[in-house]
């Protein structure tokens, strides 16, 4: 089939709503059986020629020959595509404390793809060799023992979609201009690995442990402590994210995986598991990782990442184009199990609405929501907030603030709000508008 | 924490089953309490000393910083992962019908990852830019209509996991070395896009109308005709893959996509939707991937891949280093509906055992399947066979083969089969040994 057809109109200014435009009007009549385009204003979408048998023109890149196949044995983003990338926080502490954020507001679905899933680092990207590297299980257990990843990867196997995030997402540093900046240290992925509860079975773990300090082999040699209880519950010790080995900057060839637990306990290049009585009270859960209160005590060992959401489209940075139908997308998820409800306010807060949410809903891993709205050009702001199968709802930064006060930087689950101005410009609503 | 260890024993020739073992024999006695270990020989196991408290060497990649954070602003897989690569046939005939397989001997879970989705191309690889491409609804509608890519993601919106499969895979050629060869042109996505039928709700679809011919924007302008039916049930117009945009070679910027149908007519690089009320039996559908029966004739529109499954490890290729414990890992997936069942069979088929599928069991996606073997050392054939939700089952290539004769290259849902030598050694069974 080679149909020809005429040169499409080029998009651009005529699509501004403050302008005539002939083939916006006549969609707006041509569809009329159809509904979307007419009662939401999609205006973008166009007559291709009163006669269906008018001619499209044929682009260059049908005229000749692609790009060979297998031209990359291991694929690459497009270069039109190029824009989408980690977020770097700038100037940061190399090797102290670093990291990048998934571009949320540039992804669909809940599958964080692994070049787009966010970092945290205390000590740089070690670059390991899978042959050399070893964990040892050793404490208080009947038998110490030694793996290769290979010993690893020969015991059975899982594979779980869960969700990762950093409890310093977004810290009580709220004004991210996009969702990036606001709550890109969260992502998700398909992990696969052996549950922990089999590897310290082998060992022999004793009657009177009751904590394994788990240590990576990077630069920080990040350590913390963990309670039994998770361990020989959905631990995982990883080597697949996505299909694939994991990435160096998520732990390769060896990790941590802790299901709903702050991310930073989810060791990463994981070297040791020393089976205790108490934890070992590293500095990354006695000075990092704990919560000041008002009254100035630290509170200790907040596991559990709670319920929390945010709208990415449309979110900070972006533009409504024009007045009409835009779906609002964002995630929600929540460290104690399945989101069970997400609600939507595009009133500034005054009514909220149930959005949908995509199945499947599983249990520790992002769910994606959805929210017909209808924009008339009104200057407001645009809200998620989830709640998970325990019943626990999403609080605003106020209500955060007003138990913990300001001096903490951990675990702010606090609800995003975007302020839409009636240009159509989506900014983070916690900036003053100037 | 920083514990000082000895340097950890080198693995290596050590481990081979014919050799004493000083150290697998400490384990087998050390382990007894745990029991995998020692019942299935998990042999390179060791323990890290008597003493629990004794040395364990402080690695290179502890004892100086690591990479930059954001160093890599789109990550890429560690460089001991070069190995694992999408499979290019040598000899392809670039241009005319080209593909690549993906390495499924090396990956874990339900989720292909986008560097490793498998390629088939007909005209090569275009490189189009989203704001030049369009996508024309025409024929037996009331409004033809245009779209750009944009205007189409502000349509309500999908995400759904989905496996992809060629018709031609393997094919006939069932000689394959390893799974990559033997089935590789299957692969397993989440795909985020917009209900077809919502576009030609807005186009208005007109009584007569049976059928939508798709067109892609590639040199080959690859053209399948699909009943109405399809398009208005579950047919997606694709723009995001695992989260991130579509890959050049899956379509980008815009492709459909047919749950459970042959892969070749989920049309990449999708520029038409012409709506007729018969097929317009292109090359694709006529000359190519219709089913030539032994009297001759052509078995036309094969659409659903029947139920399938495949044993990725141990599979061809790779070797078991020792007797003991091994899990068999595979996948299977149907177009019919979700898999029901997969059975396992370590002793040439004379006997078959369940496996256990992985959680969630999602329709026309892959399921990952398990299976615990412990291997005493015998030559034998391992095989899985998938049952779906239909009830149907897996077919050997001797059945297929009774019913299709030989003449016929797509719709080859057989068992394959993986031979076991004495040494370890894994082969495609269809091979005849040497």
């Amino acid at each position: 089939m080679q149909a020809r057809f005429d040169p499409p109109p080029e998009s651009g200014a005529d699509e501004s709503p403050a302008q005539p435009n002939p083939r916006r009007d006549f969609l707006r009549r041509g569809a009329a059986a159809g509904g979307l385009l007419a009662a939401t204003g999609i205006g973008a979408a166009r007559a291709a020629a009163a006669d269906a048998d008018a001619p499209l023109a044929v682009p260059p890149w049908t005229r000749a020959p692609g790009a060979p196949t297998g031209g990359q044995p291991y694929g690459q983003p497009s270069a039109f595509e190029k824009h989408v990338v980690r977020h770097l926080r700038p100037n940061d502490k190399q090797y102290i404390s670093s990291s990048t954020r998934s571009p949320l507001q540039e992804l669909d679905g809940i599958i964080t793809p692994n070049g787009l899933f966010y970092e945290r680092h205390h000590g740089g990207v070690p670059a390991i060799d899978p042959a050399e590297h070893r964990l040892a299980v050793h404490g208080l257990v009947d038998s110490p023992l030694l793996f290769t990843v290979d010993d690893l990867r020969r015991f059975p196997s899982e594979s779980h979609i869960y969700f990762l995030e950093c409890s310093g997402n977004p810290g009580y540093n709220v004004y991210g201009k996009t969702a990036a900046e606001a709550n890109g240290l969260v992502s998700c992925a398909e992990w696969t690995g052996v549950p922990l509860r089999t590897v310290l079975a082998e060992a022999g773990v004793q009657s009177q442990a009751k904590w394994v300090a788990a240590e990576g082999a990077d630069a920080a040699a990040m350590t913390r402590s963990i309670p039994l209880e998770k361990c020989l519950d959905d631990a995982l010790l990883v080597y697949g994210q996505n299909g694939e080995r994991l990435r160096p900057e998520q732990g390769y060839p060896l990790r941590l995986l802790l299901p709903g637990y702050e991310g930073n306990m989810s060791i990463k290049w994981l070297r040791r598991l020393h089976v205790t009585d108490a934890p070992v009270y590293s500095r990354e859960e006695t000075s990092k990782y704990t919560d000041l209160m008002p009254d100035g005590s630290a509170r200790r060992f907040t596991f559990y990442m709670e319920a929390k959401s945010i709208i990415t489209a449309p979110s900070g940075g972006q533009r409504l184009a024009q007045q009409g139908f835009h779906e609002i997308r964002g995630i929600a998820w929540s460290g104690r199990g399945k989101i069970a409800r997400v609600e939507v306010s595009v009133d500034d807060g005054a009514t909220w609405h149930d959005a949908a949410l995509q199945e499947p809903v599983l249990s520790r891993a992002i769910t994606r929501f959805r929210f017909p709205w209808n924009w008339q050009g009104q200057a407001t702001v645009i809200q998620s907030r989830a709640t998970d199968e325990t019943g626990y709802v999403q609080p605003t930064l106020e209500a955060l603030v007003a138990v913990r006060g300001v001096n903490g930087v951990y675990h702010n689950n606090a609800i995003t709000p975007w302020r839409v101005a009636a240009t159509g410009e989506i900014t983070n609503a916690r900036i003053k508008a100037t």
